[in-house]
């Protein structure tokens, strides 16, 4: 990058607190989003990185957002931890949830985290990898906006609703995979408009429900979820999971409930972990694991999920964001 | 079919329990194997009806096969349950572990039942569709035999690893999907093969890698999984969550055991079931499921998943089998 500039991860967490503190966040919910903002710099990931600031600070123009709500937490049953962020923000919400539900897992075997009422901008790798650095198995859903059509139909529905898994492992970063629903990101359609392109076949329909390369066609029809039915039936299993059974919104809803437009999904996120010590008597899944990975790796051509990220944050270099998004961020913080 | 028999669901059950009792099972052990067949032949399921009988006898081949198993329950956290099934048979085992779960579950918000050391040669929805309809959101995952490539790879790795999903409804059956990691079922691939048909690109790829549409091909390579690397990380998932996190086998293990090659797959599954009580906070989570569901359903092509069996189980015609499938059965009888 020619007009980047270089900053640190210490400059990337301040910038960050900072243009969400002057545009009117609390320092809670600031710091908390600034530290997912900072992972995803670190580990290359600047989709999420300080590229999302905008969409916080947009997302305060919807009628009920609350920069500065304070999360609720509380346990509806023992293995069970609720977390009401109060139209706050995921981060906080997650901040606190969190580290309880990895202490109740860890007492109970298995435990669950409903987040509600939570503006939920982020990734999901970030709580489901530090509940694995706990020795925890664990895995998160959330429904997003309705951009999606299901199997078979030819109207957006479903969010493109991403999965995350992560695996414990022994003195590495943890195995972990943050998957969507739908064949790709939005984003990375967005990008094939920007730049001009034609977008592959199979990514989505335009807005007769025909098959279309055409990106702008694609963003005003709908994406479609990767391996067909399959990928259909998992985007509604996150609708239900992330929706009805935490008591929150569906896409749909998430959509029409978004009165400034601004595409910050508001709703719910159900976390699970699993204490995998609980089952194996002695046996170590651990190194159980790496056995498989390593069959996995013998295998030219394949890679473990999230290799790459866990890579580059091992490289540790500077990161490198477009000067306009620093011009943009500095002005945030005026 | 011609060359056919009708059977009521009441002789599809004695039939499968005197074929397994007579060639060496236990009562107890045909009886649940029975159940399972019998629901799957009511719902149309002919692959997994008294077609399957003939798995489970060549099963008894595998030198460490006990027929008369008798499953062995624990409860090692508060929120976990251990079924070991003694190398006996998954139904047995889930007939015993399944009403334990939902107990559980109904008391500490979420439960897991982890299942060792069983054969386990018949589908998930049973398990996940009986903890449905006690009002609970299910999940079930298992290993199988080593039959599908790892994206990017060329060799045979993980299992057809399904991922079954159940969620209840009021007044009707539970909505339910049970759907392998692969593209296809390994059947539908030998199908072809038996009638002579090439196979659907994508499928498969040959023993040296190569993409191939011939069906014997492609049984002697690879299956690929669903949706590229998307399907792949979730077959891995399922890897970890029924073979290392319950401390059991995973698929290439399982193929490494089958001493006697019957295909009889061995090893661990999980089952997860959720309270969707404990969240709601008496939002009803029924109706608001409905509504996702109306909306879904409206979109014209679009079909709930398990709808097709449901449909044919509300028919309630008798059921038809091959006269040679009658046949052999009858054989097993002497």
């Amino acid at each position: 990058m020619n007009d980047s500039v270089k900053l640190s991860l210490e400059e990337v967490a301040s910038l960050a607190t900072e243009s969400l503190t002057t545009q009117g966040f609390s320092l809670q919910q600031a710091t908390a989003i600034s530290k997912t903002i900072t992972s995803a710099e670190r580990d290359g990931c600047s989709s999420h990185g300080l590229f999302r600031v905008a969409f916080y600070v947009n997302a305060l123009q919807n009628a009920n957002t609350d920069a500065h709500a304070l999360p609720v937490i509380d346990y509806p049953k023992p293995a069970a931890v609720r977390v009401d962020a109060r139209n706050g923000f995921c981060p906080l919400a997650l901040q606190i949830g969190v580290p309880e539900l990895a202490r109740v897992a860890k007492q109970q075997g298995i435990a669950a985290l409903a987040i509600n009422n939570a503006y939920n901008i982020a990734a999901l790798w970030p709580e489901v990898e530090q509940l694995a650095e706990e020795g925890l198995v664990a895995m998160a859903f959330t429904c997003a906006n309705s951009f999606v059509a299901p199997a078979g139909g030819n109207k957006p529905l479903f969010g493109t609703n991403p999965m995350a898994f992560a695996w414990p492992r022994d003195g590495k970063s943890p195995l972990v995979f943050d998957q969507a629903s739908s064949v790709c990101a939005r984003g990375e359609i967005q990008l094939h408009l920007r730049d001009g392109k034609s977008i592959p076949e199979g990514w989505a329909i335009d807005s007769n429900g025909n098959a279309t390369t055409d990106p702008k066609a694609a963003l005003d029809g709908a994406q479609l979820p990767f391996g067909g039915y399959k990928g259909s039936s998992i985007a509604l299993m996150i609708e239900l999971l992330a929706g009805a059974l935490v008591g929150d919104l569906f896409s749909y809803e998430s959509t029409e409930q978004d009165n400034a437009g601004t595409g910050a999904p508001f709703g719910g996120e159900l976390v699970l972990a699993i204490d995998p010590t609980t089952f194996n008597g002695g046996h170590s899944h651990l190194d159980h694991a790496e056995q498989l990975f390593e069959r996995l790796l013998s295998q030219e051509g394949t890679r473990l999920p999230g290799d790459r990220r866990h890579r580059i944050r091992a490289a540790s270099t500077p990161v490198e964001i477009p000067q306009s998004l620093h011009q943009t961020l500095l002005g945030y913080c005026n």
